[in-house]
C-alpha cells in the first residue's frame, strides 16, 4: 500500500491526525523535498514524531526511473509519501499515484490543508469568485519564452470580473516573490499589449499562508512591489468585482486602503 | 482572541495537530452544526479528545443576535469555533470573522483540508483546469425559482473547456443527492435549453470525500442517477476537456469505462 500523505503548509502541526498515525504505523516513510517550501518543516521533529527515518526523496528519484524501487516496496509493505500542501495539487505526485495503480498497488489518501483553500480562506474571498487558476512561471527571453498562457488566463477572468489566483514559479534554484510576479507581468503586458494589467491594477500579496508569520496585503501593483513580504512561499490574487463582505475582508484582513478599494470596484463595474 | 478552527472533511482524526493544541487550550470551544456534514463525526470523542465540553451552535445563533454574547467572551478569553472543512468557505463565517475584527477583537484561523481542494485531490483531476465553482441549490416551482445562474456558470466554463465542480446543496431537511443533482441539471437543460446537458453527459459523482468510504464513480449523467452512492455529502463535477493524465485517472481512480471517455475527449475537442 503506497499512502500520499498530506503535509499542509507550514510545519509539522499542520498534519492531520489521521496523517500522523498512518506515518507512525508506516515501514517506511518519504518525503517529497522539492514540489513546494514548507517554512517551518523540520525533518528531525517529524523523525522524532513519528518515530522513525525519513528518507528524503528528490525529483530525480520520484521522476526517474528509481521511482519503480518504491512502487514494489509499497507492493509488500506499508509506505508512506509526504507531499507538502494537499497532495496531487502537482501533477508528479497524481503521475506516480496512477503509476502505483497500474502496476497493481494499492494507494489512498490523507488529505491536509492546500494552499488553493487556504488563500482564499485566509483572505475572506469567496471560492465562488475565482476563475481559472494559474501558475505564473519565470520567462526565459533567451529562448524567447513568455509564459502568456498566464496572461490569457488573467484577461478571461477579468472579462467575467472573476478573482485570479496566482501560484508563484518554485524552482530549485530560485523561487518566485510577489515583486518578481509584479515584474513578470508588466512585461507581459507589454509583449501582449491588451491593457489589463497597469500599475493601478489590485493585488492581493500573500506569504507564508498557513504559518504564524502569514502576510496579507492588499494594493495596487505598484505598491506590493515595494512592500517587504518577507521569505517565499509567495502568492498573488487579482481581484475581479469584489462582493461588498470581500471588499470589508481586503480592509479588515489584508490592510487595504479604502479609497483604493472604491476605485477599483468603479473600474471594474 | 476568536479562532477558527478546520474541523475536515470526516471525523475528529482530520483535525491538525494545530487545531487540536489550539483547542485543548480554549477556555471555551463552540463548534457549528449546520453549514456542512462532517460524517464520521463524534461530538463525545472530540470531547474526550480535547478534555472539555464542546457547545454546539446553530444558525440562530451564529446569525442572530447572540453572535454578540460570543464576540464579547472572545474579548477576555480564547475562545474557538470549530468549523467544518477549512474555514470560510461558506459566508457565514466569514461574516462572524469581521464582525469580530470591526469590534476589535483578534481573529486568527487554523487551516483543515476542504472539499474544494480534496476533491481536486482525490479525483486526479488538475486544479488548474477548473472554472468557476458553484452551489447547486434546489429549485422551488411554487415560487417559480430555478437556479439557472448554475446552468450559466456550466456553460461559461463548458465554452472554455474548463471543468466545472458543483458543490451540493445542504439544507436542516434535505441533503442534495447526485441523483437529486442530475435532476436539477436535466429541468435547467429543460428550462433554458442552450443544450449543454443531456444523458450523455459525462460527470464525476463524488461521496463523503476525505472519508474511507469514499466513492467516486465517473460515468454519463444517466449512469450516476443509478448508482449507489451511499448518504451525503455529494459533490459533483462535470469535466471539459480532460489532459490524458486527467483520463486516465477517471479510469484508474474512479471506476470510468474507456469508451465513454473516448468519446467525450472526441466531443469536447
Amino acid at each position: 500500500m503506497l499512502v500520499f500523505v498530506g503535509l499542509g503548509l507550514y510545519n509539522c502541526a499542520d498534519l492531520t491526525l489521521r496523517g500522523l498515525e498512518v506515518l507512525r504505523h508506516a515501514d517506511k516513510v518519504y518525503l517529497d523535498t522539492y514540489t513546494s517550501i514548507v517554512p517551518g518543516f523540520s525533518i528531525e521533529v517529524l523523525e522524532s514524531l513519528i518515530g522513525k527515518k525519513v528518507v528524503p526523496v528528490d525529483r530525480s528519484i520520484l521522476e526517474g526511473r528509481k521511482l519503480i524501487n518504491i512502487l514494489e516496496e509499497a507492493r509488500e509493505k506499508n509506505v508512506a509519501l509526504l507531499v507538502p500542501g494537499d497532495p496531487f495539487i502537482a501533477t508528479t505526485h497524481i503521475s506516480i499515484r496512477l503509476e502505483a495503480e497500474k502496476h497493481g498497488i494499492k494507494t489512498e489518501v490523507v488529505h491536509a490543508p492546500s494552499v488553493i483553500s487556504s488563500a482564499i480562506s485566509a483572505t475572506g474571498l469567496q471560492v465562488y469568485k475565482f476563475g481559472k487558476i494559474v501558475t505564473l512561471v519565470y520567462p526565459d527571453p533567451e529562448i524567447g519564452f513568455y509564459p502568456i498562457s498566464s496572461y490569457e488566463v488573467l484577461k478571461d477572468n477579468f472579462n467575467r470580473k472573476l478573482h485570479t489566483f496566482f501560484l508563484l514559479d518554485l524552482r530549485e534554484d530560485r523561487k518566485m516573490t510577489i515583486a518578481d510576479a509584479v515584474d513578470v507581468l508588466f512585461l507581459l503586458e507589454e509583449k501582449v499589449g491588451d491593457g489589463i494589467i497597469s500599475s493601478e491594477t489590485l493585488g492581493i500579496g500573500m506569504a507564508r499562508i498557513g504559518s504564524p508569520d502569514l502576510i496579507l496585503k492588499a494594493g495596487t501593483l505598484e505598491d506590493l512591489k515595494k512592500h517587504d513580504f518577507g521569505p517565499p512561499p509567495h502568492s498573488l490574487i487579482i481581484p475581479g468585482l469584489l462582493h461588498p463582505m470581500e471588499a470589508e475582508a481586503l480592509l479588515l484582513l489584508c490592510n487595504a486602503n479604502k479609497e483604493m478599494i472604491e476605485k477599483w470596484m468603479k473600474k471594474i463595474k
